[in-house]
């Protein structure tokens, strides 16, 4: 029998997804399950959005420009700029959602045998990706005391090493929900230009900073042109993860050269997909408005019920739509699984995202989970009531 | 200034699009350009994929499965089955075009350093997946002389290293619009055997085949199906490139579970195209006898008028829209960028492939061009006549 790749081997199976058969099992047996496991938000997309798929008049789904529309890039510099982003069309790569964004990145600055370092714990798929690139992950580990604040610069410069390409940040975090300060981006803006290093900032929650705290994109630091890439994507602003398309953005023109290759490899992003986020753009203020209340009002209502289970700690997200919770579990895995596989309160449970695969560290994060909250207030209540009951009967057991 | 890696430099340029910027030059001058580059058809698309994405009720475009919409997956299963492809919806990934089936199965098959055997001239984004990968391709030589057919497996054999991981075919083949015999599958199977080797085969065209002749699938190669692996994609059979649908599929259970691995980090293949390309499975036969009869015709007019033309071969195809077109000039590419730069007739011209890039062996094809055959027949006839006064002029320059 022919050889699987050591490569595909490593894979690692996604935290998020890897739980998806129990869950499978759990519905078939009639069990109703509050899914705080992934960032699928039940908010509806912009109507403006839907509507243009709806009222398409093509009559040859064509292949786009490798790069996406020129519209659709020229529209999306406009509506960088007018949040302070300096940028032009020409600095756009449309890409099949921000995992393309991040594949196109790290095959343009990296080899196999290169690392990159990541503030831990971070957005899981860099694993993925980053294995599949062939590329070493070095994480520096953040803290649930401090919020998951940025560790400290010197903790990045000890790893830095002749191999070192970049440092990736999330802002705000998945799974942190972390927003980085104006002095933490400066910070890393230095060292990156001082080691030569680009500063890939993941910037896919940028519009979700909560009680008007400022998000500040790696696109507006002063005098890091050349070393600053931006990753984006409409899952999230839009509710439209299924879309599938994001962006990669920088003034680097070497750097965009290169990612283009990678396009033109693949030939061009989804059309209907570039219909619907190019109509987008279009979306009214008041929607974002009210999106950015709604999550406010579920983070609230979230980490007030959690700080009331005892055990329980939690970092209060300031972005994004996700907290990391520590569990008073041993194996929050494990945990995880028997909360699908044999637990049920008024045949009801919940799906939660084990945090050990957000961070790189082996054992590292062992008593801890994702939650996202992106479902209704109520049901962010009746899920955060399950899992109270579930952990009182999970350590008598 | 940060470093782009050793990889991103040497992507090679994709030689469909690398002139590109030459044609939207010559556009702007008011130059009309017949594009016989790219395999974009000007057929339409059936009008239940259309009416599908038209006429669908989603309120929230949500990831789907990594692996495709379950539904789709058992309907493309039976479209299969229906073809003499015995395969089940679980041998299924749908991917974001069949770019992202080879890419899946690049990295669950191979690591860097490690090899693929590929009959040249190939499918230029073969090099750039390859690339990406960190893999060699280790080309066997097809001719013109023979139409492309399968070069001796003792070619194949005398390459094999402990590196070899795959042999890779296009069928029938981009760029060479060959047809491979029950014969060259079987031989082609039997070597993959022998050697534990993985045969992927690329049939995206493959109800692309003319004059009645059979496919014949390597799924459908008995007692192959440990080293089975298919690529497919909507884009060509239903005229919609920019939907992005393709999928890899395999009953080889260790390579299907490493693929879906790769599936789950970019996390989901894209909605719109997927409504699209389920309701595509329910276009009527008619509309695939009207394409294949309107390819049929196109192939004659265009071979003919070719023919016709001092000092051009060409090998006729049997299958695809392609085919690989002999020039009576030294260098393909200078011409190519010649005919959109510096000529042009009654202020039209055409645009062209230049080979090389299908090739993986340095120098080689310099004299061919790739012409694909998706334009109507009346504009077939005007481009041919464009390039043959283009050939009396260049040959005087």
């Amino acid at each position: 029998m022919p050889a699987i790749s050591t490569k595909g081997l490593a894979m690692p199976e996604s935290p998020i997804r890897k739980l998806v058969p129990y869950a499978e099992a759990a519905t078939k047996k009639g069990k109703n399950i509050y899914y705080l496991n992934i960032g699928q938000p039940d908010i509806k997309t912009p109507k403006v959005a839907l509507d243009a798929v709806k009222n398409n008049t093509l009559e040859i789904v064509s292949y786009s420009h490798s790069a996406g529309f020129e519209s659709y890039r020229k529209k999306l510099a406009n509506y960088y700029q007018q949040r302070g982003i300096p940028v032009n069309a020409d600095d756009i790569i449309v890409t099949t959602g921000g995992s393309e964004a991040l594949l196109f990145t790290m095959g343009s600055i990296t080899d196999p045998g290169d690392e990159v370092i990541i503030p831990e714990p971070f957005y899981a798929n860099y694993n993925g990706f980053a294995t599949a690139s062939g590329v070493k992950v070095v994480p520096v580990k953040a803290s649930i005391e401090n919020s998951f604040a940025l560790p400290p610069v010197a903790e990045f410069e000890k790893l830095i090493s002749s191999k070192t390409r970049a440092i990736v940040i999330c802002n705000p975090g998945n799974p942190t929900g972390y927003l980085y300060t104006k002095e933490e981006m400066d910070e890393l803006s230095a060292l990156a230009k001082k080691h030569d290093l680009f500063l890939v900032a993941d910037e896919v929650y940028r519009e979700f900073a909560y009680e008007g705290a400022t998000h500040h994109s790696v696109m507006s630091q002063k005098g890091l042109e050349e070393n600053a890439i931006m990753i984006d994507s409409v899952s999230k602003r839009y509710s439209m993860c299924g879309a599938r398309i994001g962006c990669v953005v920088s003034k680097n023109k070497e750097f965009i050269s290169t990612a283009l290759k990678f396009a033109q490899a693949r030939l061009s992003p989804p059309t209907f997909a570039q219909i619907a986020s190019e109509a987008a753009l279009e979306t009214p203020q008041s929607y974002f408005d009210d999106v950015i209340n709604e999550y406010v009002d579920r983070r609230n209502t979230l980490i007030e019920a959690l700080e009331k289970i005892p055990g329980v700690r939690v970092a209060k997200p300031k972005g994004a739509f996700y907290c990391i919770v520590e569990l008073p579990v041993e194996n929050a895995d494990d945990f995880a699984k028997w909360l699908l596989e044999d637990f049920d309160y008024n045949n009801e449970t919940v799906m939660i995202a084990p945090a050990a695969g957000f961070y790189s560290t082996p054992n590292t994060g062992l008593n801890q989970v994702r939650i996202a909250y992106v479902l209704q207030k109520e049901n962010l209540i009746k899920a955060v009531q399950i899992l109270e009951e579930a952990l009182k009967v999970y350590q008598n057991n």
